[in-house]
C-alpha cells in the first residue's frame, strides 16, 4: 500500500512515498520556491545516484502538489504507475488547537478546525490546508490524515499550559501553551524507549530537538509533561534566527522607540538567535567553525545557545527526578558533537556523562554516546517524523 | 551619626533614620498617596505604642520629603533636633544602568546617569531622582548616596546578560538583562553566609525574593551569576499582578486582535500573575486562604506560582552544582509557610528537605527551616534592604 506524506509550508512542499506496512521509503523530494517561475523540484529514490532537479514555474500550492503527483508517477523515475496508486495521504498539520489529541482522518469538520486555527499558526496552518484541498481536487476520494505537531503535548497539566495572564485571554482568545515539534518529540520518546528496552510508559526522558526551530520536551512515563515552545514557536530556546524567550518589556520598549509591530515581530523571528548574536550565519555549523577559529561573537552565540538548553535541562530534571535518557535530535542535535558536548559539560554530578569518542563519531546517525556508568543515557536519534506520520496514516486508513 | 534612608516611588516615599555606626533604627515611616489632598503620613519609633498617622495634602515629592524632614525633627516625636542633624541621606535608586557596580556619592555626573536611565525604568528612576533633588533643595550640601537595585548583578557574564537578539539592540538601545532586587539579594547573600558561618566568597546560594515583585538570584561564591528579572522587572517569575515570562507572541497576537500597546502592557503588569489566574486578589495570603477552602482557581494560581519558582530552582541548581542554601525573603517568602513547603516539595533527591514544624513557625522571622540532614540549608531571611543601604551610606560618607 503506497502512502504519500506531505509537509506543506509557506513556499515549499516536502514529500515522501512509503510502501506500507513494510515501512519502505520509495522516494522523497521537495518543491521549493513556490510562487516563482523558477521553482525547483528535487526528487530522489534509493536507487538513484544523483537527485533529479527540475526548474519550472510552480505558481501555487495546488500546482506544487500536482508536480509531486506527476513526478512520483513518472514513467522513468516514478514509484507508482499512476497517481491513483497512492492509497492515502498524510499531512503534517502544525496546529491542532485544543481539540485534536491524536492523528485524525480528514473530513469537513477537521478541515474547519484546521481553518479555525489559522490565527494561531498563520505561517503554517494555511499552507497545510492548501495541501489538503489540492489533494481533494487532484485525487478525489482518497483518504487523508492530519498528523498534528501540537497533539503530543495535549497531556500537559493546566499548571504547565496556562500562562499567568487573565483567564479571559485563555477562554476568549485560546492563549495557552500548545507546544510544537510534537511529532518529533513523540518519535524520539518511542525510539528512546525501544533503545533502552524499557516500556514507553515507564520511560522518562528529556527530548532535545535542535534545528532551525528548537525545542525541548520533558517526557514522563512516555507522556509530554512540559515543553519549551508555547503559544507560538517563537518561545523557549534560542534558535538559529528566532530569539526564543525574551522579556515582553523589550517588545514594548522597541515600539515606544518608534518600531512598528511588524518590525519587532520580524526582528525576533528572522534576525535574532544565533544569527543575531554572531552576525555570521543562520547555519549553526558555520558559526561553530567561526568559533573554532577564534571569533568571539561566534563563541558568545554558541555559548548563549547552550546556556538556554541547560536552563531547561535543569528545570526538567527537577520535574522528572529520574531521567532515563536525554536524547538529541534535529539537524543540529544529530550533527553537532560540539553542541552536545557543551550541553552535557560538567553534568556528571546529576548522572549525565558523555563519551567523547562516541560523541564525535555520532554524526547524523543513531547512537548511544554516554560514557560507561552514566546514570542517564545520552542518545542521538536522527529525526524521522515522516515515518511516524506514515505509521499513523496506515493505522487509520487500513481499517 | 544620623543617616536618613529614602525609597522614593511613584506615589509614596518610605523613610528610615538610623544612628550609625550603631545600626540603631531610630524611626521609620511612609508618605502615601502623594499628589492628593488626602495624602497620609505614617510614622513610628521603637518606643511608640501605635504608629502616628496624619492625613494632609502632599502634592509632590518635594513636599513629601519636606514632611519627612519635619516629622523626624518634630519636637515631640522626632529623632533629631533639626533636619540639619541628618548627616547624610541614602537613596534606593532602581536603575544604575551598565555604569554603576557599587553604591556611589551623588554628584552632577551621577545625577545625569540616573536621568539617562529614566527610559529603562520609567516607573522608578524619575521618582528616585525627585527625592535626590528635594534633598538638595531642603538640606543643601548634605552628602547623598545612591544605592542601586541593579548593581549587585553587574557580575553576570555576557552569556547570561545578553538576549538572543541582534547586537545593535544592545549597543544602540542598551537592551540587556540588568536584574533588579539587587539590594535584597545582596543582603540575603551576606546574611546567609553569616548564618552558615561560611565566608561569603565561598558561599553558593539561591536567593528567592517573593513579594509584590518576585525574583530569584543564583549566587556563586557570593556573587550574582544569574537572576530572573531582566531588562525590566516584568520578566521571570509569575508575580502578584505581573505575568513574568510570557511569549512575545502573545503581545503580537493581542495587538493584532485590536489591543493597543498600552492595554497589553498594562494587562501584563497589573492584571496578570496570581491575580489574573485566581481572579481573587493581588494578596497572596488571600489567595492561599481561598485555596485552603477549596477554590480551584486559587489552587491553580498558587500552583502556577510555585511551578515557575521550581523551574528556576532547577536551572540554578544545574548552574551552581553545590548549593549551600536556598533562602526565602520578601513579604511572601518570609510569611508564607505553604509557598515554601510547596516550593521544596519532593526535592530531597537533590538535597533540599524542609522541617515542617520549623517551617510553620517561621512567620516573618529569621529561621533555619531545613530538616536535620538536609544537604542544602533552607533559610528564611526577613528583608532588610534599608540596613544595607545605610551601611553603604555610612561607609561612603564617613571617609
Amino acid at each position: 500500500m503506497k502512502i504519500l506524506v506531505l509537509n506543506c509550508r509557506v513556499n515549499s512542499v516536502e514529500f515522501e512515498v512509503f510502501d506500507m506496512p513494510k515501512e519502505e521509503k520509495l522516494c522523497l523530494g521537495v518543491v521549493d520556491k513556490i510562487g516563482l517561475e523558477t521553482a525547483q523540484v528535487t526528487y530522489k529514490c534509493p536507487g538513484m545516484k544523483e537527485p533529479l532537479q527540475l526548474i519550472q514555474p510552480v505558481l501555487d500550492h495546488q500546482r506544487a502538489v500536482e508536480s509531486v503527483l506527476k513526478i512520483v508517477s513518472d514513467d522513468k523515475n516514478g514509484v507508482a504507475k499512476s497517481p491513483n496508486e497512492i492509497y492515502g495521504v498524510g499531512h503534517r498539520v502544525v496546529h491542532g488547537g485544543e481539540r485534536y489529541f491524536d492523528s485524525v482522518l480528514i473530513n469537513n469538520e477537521v478541515k474547519k478546525e484546521i481553518y479555525q486555527n489559522f490565527e494561531l499558526a498563520p505561517l503554517h496552518n494555511p499552507y497545510n490546508f492548501k495541501g489538503i484541498e489540492a489533494i481533494e481536487k487532484l485525487l478525489p476520494g482518497k483518504p487523508q490524515v492530519a498528523v498534528f505537531d501540537t497533539s503530543y503535548h495535549h497531556t500537559l497539566s493546566e499548571v504547565a499550559y496556562r500562562y499567568p495572564i487573565p483567564e479571559r485571554l485563555y477562554s476568549q482568545y485560546r492563549i495557552r501553551k500548545y507546544g510544537f515539534h510534537g511529532i518529533s518529540h513523540r518519535y524520539v520518546a518511542e525510539h528512546t524507549s525501544a533503545l533502552l528496552k524499557k516500556p514507553l510508559n515507564k520511560t522518562n526522558l528529556i527530548s532535545i530537538h535542535l534545528g532551525q526551530g528548537s525545542s525541548m520536551c520533558a517526557i514522563k512515563n512516555g507522556i509530554s509533561i512540559d515543553t519549551t515552545m508555547g503559544f507560538t514557536p517563537l518561545e523557549g530556546l534560542m534558535m538559529t534566527t528566532r530569539s526564543g524567550n525574551v522579556s515582553p518589556g523589550i517588545v514594548f520598549f522597541l515600539q515606544k522607540s518608534g518600531w512598528s509591530l511588524n518590525e519587532v515581530e520580524s526582528c525576533l523571528n528572522r534576525e535574532s538567535g544565533v544569527f543575531g548574536i554572531s552576525g555570521i550565519s543562520d547555519e549553526m555549523k558555520d558559526v561553530v567553525e567561526e568559533m573554532k577559529s577564534g571569533n568571539k561573537k561566534a563563541k558568545l552565540s554558541v555559548e548563549m545557545f547552550v546556556y538556554r538548553i541547560q536552563e531547561y535541562l535543569g528545570a526538567y530534571y527537577i520535574r522528572l527526578k529520574n531521567v532515563d535518557a536525554i536524547s538529541f535530535t534535529g539537524g543540529i542535535g544529530e550533527n553537532s558533537d560540539i553542541i552536545r558536548k557543551m550541553t552535557c559539560d560538567k553534568l556528571d554530578f546529576i548522572g549525565i556523562k558523555l563519551d567523547d569518542k562516541k560523541n564525535k563519531k555520532a554524526i547524523g546517525t543513531e547512537a548511544d554516546i554516554s560514557a560507561t556508568g552514566s546514570k542517564t543515557k545520552v542518545l542521538v536519534i536522527p529525526r524521522n517524523e515522516k515515518l511516524l506520520i506514515v505509521r499513523d496514516v496506515y493505522k487509520i486508513v487500513k481499517k
